[in-house]
């Protein structure tokens, strides 16, 4: 691991990552919702049928019902006459008109398709043969009731919702989504709306995060504006503890104003400070103690660019544990390098490129906090820890990654 | 083109599409939200900067302020001595504290790094020489008052909601979201919560459609169910006008009780019904015309897995396109499948296959209804028009759809 000033030693990004995620369990809390509002929700229960599916016999071609034994025999040369009837039980000698999806009548036990019969009077002559349980898909085929469907903690597709309503449900029992309180901080950041000052500027990175949760799977709520001075930030993060995580963003770092890691090792646990990741260097990873309660908390830094890699890396899959969802797997896409990618050794570094016919240009940037090159930003380019850039020219992995 | 059975002629899948994309236009409306309700959703306008970003000259370091003059010739060995000050506005002789991204005062043009200074009295010594500029960032350098920084149609990720939040932004106009229509038919369908009788169902098309579209951009609203009735569907479809996008599930095929096609060509135009793709080969794409005005429509099948696969193959891209959103580009992975996948040549084939270290095994299903298969499907192998098929131990690429 690079040394660095301020910092004494940097973790590494697994390792933050690992001590973080282990710190904390997925949350126990469910809730039974509609399921207009179970998409993508995880499941808190094993579903299991609640009938069998189909709940009946059911035709798979349009047809008569027969008894298969009627037709042994039958031959395009050779047909044998059934009578028509509507009623719901037939008898040997008899057939009944259906369709792909109608129920199979009682006493019929198969269904002779349509191109193998001819009108015959008052009936029908079958010109083949069929066998018992032929185009018949018996009660049950699909699913039987009780067998399990889903298990806990699959994330449900709207497919699998279709599922679930064709059994004849109409809610289901998924975990409660992570709620989350973000807490922007610092002395200089002033309200959005207001005319900020020389050295001030307008709350960004709340408005960013409570975006970022939301996409993550939670509920994210935006706390005011906390100033740098312990008692308010340690109020802030006494309230958080009501929350399922907690993220700050600013004051994150070891200078004399970034003051909430010191807040959070007197009110809790620090369990990493400074990760070999660029940007976003100077980020925390904790648990707030409070009435018995361990919180989980991201303290992140303050430059726009280094708080967003940040709350991907880190926050997403935490807002993935505790909810009971998968890791989130980003979309890639190969693409030629138009320009060499410096990166320092030991770091794990996140390069911002936009893509055009696929090749991938790195965007100029002087320093994490350079916001516009953002508006250009179309993925990333992720580059190890072990490597040191990426040439000109060179294949690389662009990620998707919002 | 293959020949089927019912359809005359079978639309393939780009064909079809393009005919209907190409039938309708984005929605023009637009509408002013705040940051926080702005993600995802598509710019209608240019955004250009309220101001200058950074709005003030900022220093990039922490340090001193200096009047650059003031340090010339100076080293480590013949430092000059400058007098400490708090005033706005500095002259010659004269320095102010910052830090990283605090205002540099009037008067100052350059910042001296901490680690070129000494202290020395009531002031400090500046040990190096700094050129004007130096350590600076200047008014504007990020964004100038004006510049456009994000094109209009851009949608809008979270790091871009910040972008506009720290430019001052606290509203942004957008185009408005598909309103969509989801129209269940189909006599033997039952509301969901009531006991259906041998042959019924319980509707499932609808709010798996209603999730589709909600993640698709769309706004989604669910009518009742319509039963297999001329007049029942018709006064449907006149509802849907007042939509920005129909969607009806089942009766699409060309069976007898299969009205949804015959009604919409009586109400509008008929782009394209039976196209090359399993499962979803009875679908309909069209416009309905009313009141002036032309109401795009699918028509998609009531076997859920076909519902399932024209719903991502046609609504996603008519919703994307109303809503100014680009098209879905799907995650994907490279996988080895575990036996052969039958496919008909002339047909693009979704093959859904359950995923286990990186071998996709195709889902058994004996028609495009069995729907438990869908519980087990992590993704879809595509086949396209011109393959037959996929043999055991050929690496496919398995896209995951929903």
């Amino acid at each position: 691991m690079p040394l660095e000033s301020g910092f004494r030693a940097l973790t590494g990004v697994e390792a933050a990552l690992n001590i973080f995620l282990s710190s904390f369990d997925p949350l126990p809390r469910t809730e039974t919702v509609l399921l207009e509002d179970a998409g993508d929700r995880a499941l808190a229960i094993d579903v299991k049928a609640p009938r069998d599916v189909p709940h009946y016999n059911r035709s798979a071609m349009d047809g008569y019902a027969v008894v298969a034994a009627d037709t042994f025999g039958s031959s395009k040369d050779a047909g044998v006459i059934l009578k028509l009837t509507d009623v719901d039980r037939i008898r040997s000698g008899q057939c009944k008109p259906v369709h792909t999806g109608s129920p199979v009548p009682e006493g019929a036990d198969a269904v002779i398709m349509l191109e193998y019969v001819e009108a015959a009077g008052d009936g029908i002559e079958a010109l083949a043969q069929v066998s018992p349980g032929q185009n018949v898909g018996p009660r049950g085929e699909d699913v039987k009731k009780g067998d399990v469907v889903f298990k806990k903690n699959r994330p449900l597709k709207p497919s699998d919702v279709g599922l679930l309503a064709s059994m004849g449900l109409t809610k289901v029992t998924v975990y409660g989504k992570p709620r989350v309180l973000i807490v922007p901080t610092g002395e200089e950041i002033v309200p959005r709306g207001e005319e900020p000052g020389p050295g001030q500027m307008n709350e960004s990175n709340g408005v960013m995060n409570y975006l970022y949760v939301k996409r993550f799977g939670g509920i994210p709520s935006v706390h005011g504006i906390v100033p740098d001075k312990r008692e308010a930030l340690a109020a802030a993060l006494k309230e958080g503890a009501a929350y399922d995580l907690v993220v700050t963003t600013g004051g994150s770092s070891v200078g004399r104003r970034d003051l909430i890691v010191d807040v959070l090792s007197s009110m809790g646990e620090v369990l990493a400070h400074g990760v070999a990741i660029k940007p976003g260097k100077p980020v925390a990873l904790g648990l707030i103690e409070a009435d018995g309660k361990k919180t989980p908390i991201a303290c992140l830094p303050g430059y726009p660019a280094a708080c967003a890699v940040d709350s991907m890396v880190f926050v997403d899959p935490a807002v993935k544990k505790l909810g009971h969802f998968p890791p989130t797997q980003y979309r890639t896409q190969k693409a030629l390098l138009t320009r060499k990618i410096y990166s320092e050794a030991g770091f794990r570094t996140y390069t911002r490129v936009s893509m055009e016919n696929g090749r991938a240009t790195p965007l100029r940037t002087k320093g994490s906090g350079v916001l516009s090159s953002i508006s250009m930003a179309d993925g990333y380019v992720v580059i190890p820890e072990d490597a040191e850039g990426r040439e000109a020219g060179e294949e690389v992995e662009v990620a998707f990654l919002e």
